[in-house]
Order: C-alpha cells, then structure tokens, then sequence
C-alpha cells in the first residue's frame, strides 16, 4: 500500500468518490430522456476511467484518436465513434476495426471524403456508417447546417447505406462569461444539428444519429428533444474552466496534480514547486475567465483550497506559487517539502502529461495505478 | 523503410543534419574557451539526440528529474546534474545513483535543505556535491548574490567537503525583445554568478564549478571568462521562440510536427489539420514576440515555410491554420490529405507530447525511430 506522501512528486492524483459522483450526475441528467451517453474518452484515456463513468463495460463511447478506438476496442468497447474529420491515411484502421467486429462510425464534412470513404469501405466490404460534421459555433471545422453541401454529401453516403447521421460540438461554449451565455451555444448548438437533420430527412433520408455535446452545453442546455446522443468528456473529471463556467463547483473536480514544495522566495511571496508545465501542462483556460486561476489552484494534501494560491507562472519542472490578492504570502506556513495539490485548468490537457492516474478515495492511501493511454 | 508519407499523423519528425549541426555550432562557440559544455537533456530527453547533439557518449549532462538521472545513467552518462531544487522525498534516489557509481550533483537554494542533505549523504556514506542556486533574473529560485544566506549555505556544505559550486539560469532571457535586451540579460547571468563565487572564494572556499545557462545567453553572450561550465537544452533543436529570438534561423529548426489536412472553411480562408495542441502543445511562446507563430508556423512536407501560414487556433486533436496577414488562404491549394509539417514555438514542449523521433536525413526517408523518455 502506497500513500500520497511516498509517491515521487510530481503525480497525478484522481479521487474516485468525486469521478463516480460525476459519471452519477450525467446519467441522472439523462434518464428518462431517450439520449444515449457516448462518453468521450480523449478525457481519460483511460479504461478503468471509462467503464467507471460510464457504469457498464462496454458502453458506446467517442474517441479523438484511432489509437483510442483500437486500444478501447481491445478492451471490450466495441461502439466507437471517431468524431475527427478522416483522411485517406487513415481508411485503414478505420477499415481493420471494423473487420475486426467493432462497430465503429467515422466523420466526414464533405462530399469529396465522403465519397472517398465509401469507395473504400465497398472495396474492403465492411459496413461503417458515416456521420457528417455539422458546424455550429464557427470556430472549427464542419459543414454549416444550411450548407449547400450537406445534401450532396448525404446523397453519396445514402446511396450506399451509409449515412449515419449529423454531429455537431459547439466548443466556443467554453469561451462564454456567464449562465445565459452558455445556454445560448447550448440553444445554438442544439437548433443547428436538429436543422441539418430535418433538411437531411425532408431529402428523404433516414438520419439514426443526432449527436452533439461538450460537457458544459449538455448540463446547462434545457433540453435535450430530438437529439439521440450527446458526447461528453471532461464530465468525468471536470476542472477549474467547468467550475468557472458554473458547471460544477471547486470540490467536485476529481483530479488534482501532486507536487513539492521546492523553495521559497521570501521577500516576494513566492513558493517554488515542481509542478511546472511539464506536470500542469501549459493549458491557460481560465485566462478569459471572471476568475483567472494561472496554472492551477492550490490545495492542501487533502485536496481543500488553501487561502488564495495560485501557480502564477511556470517553467518546465518549476511552478510559481503565490496569493492571487491580498497580503503577500507568508512562506514560512509552507515548509520546503510541503506536499501540495494543484487543480487543473483544464483536465484534459493535464491529464495527457501524465502516464497514470493515481487513485484515492477520500484519504491519502493510493489504492490504484491506471495507466493511461497516449499517441495516435 | 517507412516513408513521412506512411507515418500515422500527427507524428514527430527530426531532421538529423540540422541537430547535428546545430551541435557542432555549440561546440564550435566553446572551442578553446576552456568552459565545460553540460547539454540539457530535458529537451530531448533522447539517449540518441544527447550522443550525436555533444559528439561524446557519455559527456556531462544537465537533468530536469530523476527519471532522465537514472535512464541516461543506466545509458552510459555518469555525470549528471540535477538541476532541481532538492527535497528530502527525492533524497533516497539520490544516494542510490551516487551508490551505483554516477557522479551525480544536486542543487539547493538555502542551508536548511543543505544541512538535511549533507546529513543523509554522511549516513548513506556516498559523496554528493551540492551545488547553490543563484538567482540572476528575479523569475523563479535561487539566492540573490548578494543573498545573506549564501555564506551560510555554503560553510554547511564547506565543512563536509560538499560544496560543489554556483549555478544559475536567467530565464528571462527569454523574454528579450532585440539582441541589445538579450546581451544585457547575459552580462546579468554571467555577473551575477561570479559575483556569488567572488563570495564564496573570499570567505575561503573552493569553488569548483560556475555554472550558467540558457541557449540564449550562451549564444548571444560575449564573454564566459570565469565561467566553468554551460547548460544549454534547447540548442540541440532549437525552435521559432530562438528564431523570434535570433539565435538562430527558421531553416535551423530540427524538429516539426507531421499533420494531414483534414478539412477546410473556404469561406474563412481556414485549414483544418490533425495536429491540435496534443501534438503542437500548449506553448505560445511567441506570443509575446514581434512575430506571433500562433501554435507553430506551417511548412510543406519537405520542411519549407509555406507563404505566410500559422496555427492559429488549436483543440486537442484540431489545428487550426491560415494565412497570418494579406489576402484569405485559397485553401484549394492544400487538398485535404495534404501533409504538412508544423515547427514548434518551443522545441522542449512540443517534443514532450510525443512517445518518440522519427528522424530523416533531408529527404522524406524516415531512417529510424527514437524514443523520449516520459515522467518523474
């Protein structure tokens, strides 16, 4: 048995009472409604993670990478969406997945790929149904919903049995600075998809899959009518950008990185710790947040926010430590090897620094290691 | 033999001409100056970049934590520097390297975790220089020069044979706007070190190694009379932060991030690639420089600049690319799966989210594969 304070610093530390009440909470947010939760697990990475949050094995889940789909499809999960636009290098592994037995959906935002695509699957002849990127926040890639393009991509999937449906992601729900803002991107993202589908089915077409999501558009969102799945990631774990976007509060974010007390610099206020950006990840989420947290906030051991710290800067194995208002800290409360826990700006991106969760549940006894997974 | 073309994308490309000249240019810059080279191998934390970057198996080197210690160790480099601030958690490592036979040394920035360390490498009966942290840039560790704890720190390890030197890191050089602020900022470096072992010779102590470093003052410097050793990483590669810098060229970067084009938004002149801020980072480095690169700028398969392209905009598994001044990007010109490659605004965190190099000699030839080491 290992506790917090033998482990070699830094590390990351996942509570496993706040990751269950988590994945708790979004099942309740969508019993009773008909919507499918596809878990997004470019989150986690992780398959003890996944099967957690999801609370069944083999649940449908997204994955970003198709490093992921193969990895989670090894595991059991065999309902994978690939929600990134796909190229011709990828047909591939998209084709042996599906050879495999894995029902797996792949992303287009044209007719060109689309049409790609679907030559490839016939030549191979495996059935993969093909869902096609809506954009609803304009700010990355997929088709308009009133897009002349829409139908004629459409065309060439339904031709071949393979339209699967319309997906959309409003990621600039992230940017928004208040409650009505943010039920905005979720209204926006919501009539956006829905839209494409009715101009989809008024073409004729049969459209299973209505699929939109971010964690923050599916809580705020009043409701869910007409969508047939939402795709969430950082739910599991959420981080000071949900919390600052009023999604959740402080305490139920779930990761935290673990880190020393390295120095001081007294006259300044300053701890050093080493927790840099190598830990924390160079994430600056809630920079355009009311409450701007630097690189993290600062807890104790127990994982309860001290005072008003913040990592205000950080170098690659160094972060900097200090008040964000108010007097300058006394550093003699935190002695050179104090062990301290910072929470992330954005779980997702620290997450990925690290290789494995460690898992507690409440108290400092690390009862788990859960490797992650990384790469493409 | 795999091809760029064949290789997954995202994927980390280095071209092995430009790292092995840029390790003979920091050669070439201490030849005949008597001062010691002790490459940082916290940017690449490759056994494979290290040998070819310093022309030497097992030369000295820099570290960032005690996994790269013990890897580039059980490697062959028995010479290394921890240049961390010390905490008695990291101790027991420590003795077990300096046991096992590396002429390992470490760094503390006061007398109390000075007296602690000196205590447990008498009981363990190892010797383990202890080098003092000199703050010379007001931006993270260290003790002023002119520091009231720095005799102090030094007579607890002068009384045990212990005192390995003075070390320092401006890191602020980063920062400079024009070569006059950088040169300033290693005239600071450079004082300030020697007036800390100017201390420490007129209290009577030997002071075997005056260390400094940073790619930028080492390059852009004039003098390191008095100067034993230098640390430097980021030269082995260098990056659009040194270029923005001047130290170096575009064309010398070494390292750049392979991405497919996988959508576009004509209307908005956008390229969307598979390259987010998973595989670029979250370094925006030239943020603050005269020429902002966004998350990286974009060059062609063969690692030429491409007009005037950048990263604007990064997710974690989208990149975001258009022109960054005069007229919206035709984005007919690069068809999705076009493949691009991306040069980092800064070489130590874009190699940091890869598993590993894949190196080529000029053309598009990938002649090997070399494996980062990952974590604490």
């Amino acid at each position: 048995v290992t506790t917090l304070a033998e482990l070699a610093t830094p590390a990351l530390v996942l509570e496993r009472g706040k990751l269950e009440a988590n994945g708790a909470r979004m099942r309740a947010r969508l019993e009773g409604s008909g919507v499918r939760l596809r878990q997004h697990v470019k989150t986690s990475k992780s398959i003890e993670v996944a099967r957690l949050a999801a609370d069944a094995a083999h649940a449908p889940i997204t994955v970003s990478t198709l490093a992921e789909a193969e990895h989670f499809f090894a595991h059991g999960f065999d309902d994978v969406l690939y929600a990134v636009g796909l190229v011709p290098g990828k047909f591939a592994r998209v084709l042996a997945l599906a050879r495999a037995g894995c029902r797996v959906q792949v992303l287009v935002d044209g007719p060109e790929m689309a049409a790609a695509f679907v030559a490839a699957a016939r030549a191979a002849s495996v059935r993969v149904p093909v869902v096609i990127e809506i954009d609803t926040d304009d700010h990355r890639a997929g088709l308009a919903p009133e897009s002349k393009l829409l139908l004629g991509t459409a065309a060439v999937l339904a031709e071949n049995g393979l339209l699967g449906g319309v997906l959309t992601h409003a990621g600039n729900s992230y940017t928004s600075r208040d409650a009505a803002e943010l039920r905005a991107w979720s209204r926006r993202e919501r009539a956006g998809v829905l839209r494409a589908a009715e101009r989809l089915r008024e073409a004729g077409h049969a459209v299973p899959l209505v699929s939109l999501g971010s964690t923050p558009t599916v809580l705020a969102g009043e409701s869910l009518a007409g969508v047939s799945e939402v795709r969430v990631g950082v739910y599991v774990f959420f981080d000071l950008v949900m919390a600052g976007l009023g999604v959740c509060a402080l305490e139920d974010v779930a990761l935290s990185v673990l880190a020393s007390v390295i120095g001081h610099q007294a006259e300044k206020g300053w701890l050093v710790t080493d927790a840099g950006w190598m830990a924390l990840s160079r994430d600056r989420g809630t920079q355009g947040q009311a409450l701007d947290h630097g690189y993290g906030r600062v807890c104790d051991l127990d994982g309860h926010a001290l005072e008003d710290l913040v990592v205000f800067d950080a170098n690659q194995e160094h972060g900097l430590v200090a008040a964000r208002s108010g007097p300058r800290l006394d550093v003699r409360r935190y002695p050179v090897g104090t062990l301290l826990r910072i929470l992330p700006n954005h779980a997702c991106a620290t997450a990925a620094q690290h290789a494995a969760y460690h898992v507690v549940r409440g108290g400092r006894t690390v009862e788990a290691r859960w490797e992650r997974l990384r790469g493409w």
